[in-house]
């Protein structure tokens, strides 16, 4: 961390900042500059709160150096985190893709919809059974009955599934039907939640709040490994921003940016993002390009009917498509400079 | 709601989006307008689902025309909502103030800061008891020791006693403890917390999220009233937006905004909005001057040794600075347009 | 336009709203609703200003219908707006690559990054001559001496060249020596230097501006189609938002919006969007998977060198690999299924 | 400035960083920390370009220490900037108010208003002759003729006028007619009109961008005073947020930080803020109570005939009443603890 004092800090000012740096065990560097000196502090095992020195007297900034986050930092673990659920590797080369209905409404519906997805190329079936609403009076989810339902289909497509945990009286429930497990935008920082995932069984799949930044969300998934376990997944889904053409801004540079400082895997859902049907596929085609490890997405086969976020919701031929590209450039993303201009070359001739 | 047309929908497409509405129960009515053509929804009870049309053929646009909620609105109940916490009467005119430290770190602590904000003219105590953090590695709070200190606080100053409450499983002993329960900004929407506070015997102070609408932060105190309890009070702590010279946005707008589409009280907490004691007292004034009915104030009479954001917390000398400033303001707020002139002759040779 | 009443408005004050609508030569349509009463404005040729009803007593809303813009809609325009310049049509399915370093810094330097950029691949040349700079004291550009070097570079290597013009006075110089005349985001709503644009003789390469909506960027360009010049590119660089791992926030889902609501080309700025070299190439691999019509990328031989924007400067390797992805994802979104399937399967194999 | 290295990086990187500082003629200091080494940047004269050090290699972040400003500083002029504008001081304990309707539509409109907001209690009267605006097919503003009605306003009430200059070809006529020239929202980034604003003979009031840093307005002002013009005076008009109940989300914690870092005055324009009229008077009041030394306020006789922005122009006895409120409370700030004391218990006893 690094103090940066006023112009006309007294040196009685200076020195009550060092001292208070001291009566923390830590160490007091003061570096002289052109216009005004800054003091180091040195000798923290971990970050230290800024706030402590913010208010002291002449002092101007303090500026964190040191990242917050330690077990989910790629400099704690510098090779990536794999996840393997059933057959599927998450974190790996090969994109992974999980479909289906934002809410799980019967059992015809799910099985219909995994059917379908499931030959478009998704690999992992997602539904919500405990569904957070914006309203009181809105469709809740089917609770328990829709984890059964969940169970069904995993039994008949060999599909895992995910779904969504809301609070601690119903994770034990959540735990035992899904796969893995979601943690939601409007959770990101439930942090009794997030304890209890820290010793849940399942891997846990945690969407980043709608303002979090970066560091907060790392930070929330550090609760997670902090608590033991370190099967994170961690999902963008669009931050909220001035711009209302889209449901949410997709921030996509939030890929590489958590590629470089974690080993987490880092999927993105271009549905909650768009918030409209006719964005998600450029959305998840630029998600496959910009380095993400998976995809979620919502398909309906009657979004007009669905009871909850149809305007989003992709039609299965819809997806079809989608799988195609997002699996084709996914190809491309992990090809070498030859082969990409012999493709090139290729597909030119083929328009 | 209002179904906006692409200007070249086919008649087929129109008909279809009727179709869709009065397979509903409800009732469409075509507004041909100069450039397209608009169908109004109508014979809804209550708002409908915009996701239901968005993604219908030919739709350009679906505009919400009814607001969301309902039991907050000031439509459904005109008059102003008053809680009565002891003797405090939170949403008349009387400016209401709560102070203490963010966190409870000690009964001497407490119990210190108590006599100073009392003093300087709080009439309500704040202090954490469970403390939501963004690292798992910070003070995260005493947890039912620190609730207890709260209630030496009442009973030796006889101030009522905020605090908040993180989660279901603790809920029970903050409810047994607190006059009033604090639902903070990252779980505004907890929707498993808001539903059990919703049956809670106390009233409850909901904070904004920090990326939260309007529509949405009173739809959350919808599930509250929803489930039967009607005394919430709104708690504005800044928003995030891409300023950083202080910690959060302050948005005063929702003051008049608030008051006028619901019945329910509006106080501010300029400290978490700062982030910067040097911001606290300014904010201060100007939430009471934009026509907050109370505010909440950090304060620590030993800010530097603070185990939780001491940066922001006031000094007890300039709390009670901005107690006289405070009430002064509130007090002309509610002077008729004669006295004021008056007062401001005396104030101008005061000077 | 509909304009929503209150639901207790009066019959005084629906009949006050509909005499004001009438008094502008329009059509008042009362739409009688379940809670409330909304009157639609009808017969008006073009957008309704908002700001004439929304302080009218009783009036809850005013929700405009029509979009506020004409010439550059695709509901004016079915078919792509294409423009040539010289041997290149941007708006084509044909990606367009724009590279050069961020300002002119001398002949050499010119020179010897636009031999670099067009042996990988770029079809323009971009630096700038004229620089728009927070500090006063920062580096400002060459002038006039930077437009020659341009010039220079256009003659040696046959690249067509956009660099951007900062005011009225140095308009005619710019227009004279460019190919492509770049309108930056700063002066996106700079009206005075829009309606020059109108009656250029070069096609506008037109920046979003950091804040702006994308009615606002859309009705910025009507400003010139409305001059008369309708060779409007459109340039999504990033929006400001309280993210901060990138400099902005890349807006992809611009791409879809403005393609359907619009006829006019858009390309991509990643540069200027990351603000850091290693997130360049990841956002402009996704800035063409979303279907944008072109590039525009910052390169420099010595970036640690250079004079303005070093850091998010790519190097030449660097750019050589970002083009070869991204014309081969170019080509994938402009190949039929079929062919796609083959495709995968070739590069899966070649892996 | 400080620039911090990754963990694991070289020594060979470390030496790298620490040629390319002193090839600046800069001074390397490496400050070794616990975890990574961090170098500071010392000798510099004025603040050092980031973006020269943060791509290279093993760099993880550098860290500005210098504030980028130096004349608008308060550290370069601790008293503060009081600017004449005939009898009336801008910068002073006394509250400025300055009130017109926004355009200038006719010379009866103009003398009306003005001798409206003159007896209510304005000083200054304002309204636009060059209107930037939206939409190319809105009013643009009377132009000269405008400006010939703002100097009969100033010759038949006494008032000083304010208004807004759009590019270089008008600004010479402006600064003719005009006692003080306002430079836009839209324009603060628009250097050429800034640097002419430089060597203007009159004061020059500069609005903050829309999505302006204060550090990036405060180096707006700094072209100006660097040009030799310290006349400035800075005005918050609301900056654009997620927020959509207000057109704006007015920035008052911007008033205590600017009047710490800066010794310009600094002024808020409410009515842009708020955008519509019912939120204008508690915003104008709580601008007062945060400290700003004066306010701009739209007003308009017949706001509902305006040709622009009619929905937020207050009605003369609505300003009125917000001059009584608004001169109370800046009374009330200059005033000692013992007299606010008295003046609580007269206020209370006469409500």
């Amino acid at each position: 961390m690094l103090i940066v004092m006023e112009q006309q800090a007294s040196q009685e000012s200076i020195e009550g900042v060092i001292a208070a740096i001291e009566a923390r065990g830590l160490e007091a560097r003061p570096i002289p500059g052109g216009e005004r000196i800054a003091i180091g502090v040195l000798k923290n095992k971990g970050p230290v709160d800024a706030a402590a020195f913010l208010g002291l007297k002449g002092v101007k900034d303090v500026i964190p150096v040191t990242r917050p986050y330690k077990l989910v930092s790629r400099e704690f673990q510098p090779e990536d985190t794999r996840i393997q659920i059933g057959a599927i590797t998450i974190g790996s080369k090969e994109l992974t893709i999980m479909a289906g209905p934002c809410a799980i409404e019967s059992e015809a519906q799910a099985l219909t919809i995994a059917q379908h997805v499931k030959q478009a190329g998704a690999q992992m079936f997602r539904g919500g059974a405990f569904k957070p609403r914006t309203s009181p009076y809105s469709f809740q989810g089917l609770g328990e009955d829709g984890l059964k339902i969940l169970a069904k289909v995993r039994a008949e497509t060999g599909m895992p599934v995910v779904t969504e945990v809301m609070d601690l009286a119903t994770f034990d429930l959540v735990e035992e039907y899904a796969d893995m497990i979601q943690i939601g935008t409007r959770n990101m920082q439930n942090f009794s939640l997030l304890r209890r995932a820290g010793h849940a069984s399942k891997p846990v799949l945690l969407k980043r709040g709608m303002a979090a930044t970066i560091d907060e969300w790392l930070m929330a998934a550090e609760y997670i490994l902090e608590g033991g376990n370190s099967a994170v997944i961690l999902c963008e889904r669009g931050v909220r921003t001035f711009v209302h053409h889209s449901r949410n801004t997709l921030d996509l540079s939030a890929v590489p940016y958590v590629r470089n400082e974690s080993h987490l895997p880092i999927i993105i859902d271009p549905s909650h993002a768009a918030g409209r049907r006719d964005q998600v596929i450029p959305l998840a085609r630029a998600a496959v390009a910009v380095g993400a490890h998976g995809l979620m997405v919502e398909v309906h086969h009657e979004p007009d009917k669905a009871l909850s976020d149809g305007a989003q919701s992709l039609y299965p031929e819809q997806f079809g498509m989608l799988c195609r590209k997002a699996f084709a450039i996914s190809d491309l993303m992990h090809t070498n400079d030859a082969s990409i201009r012999r493709l090139a070359a290729v597909t030119s001739s083929s328009v």
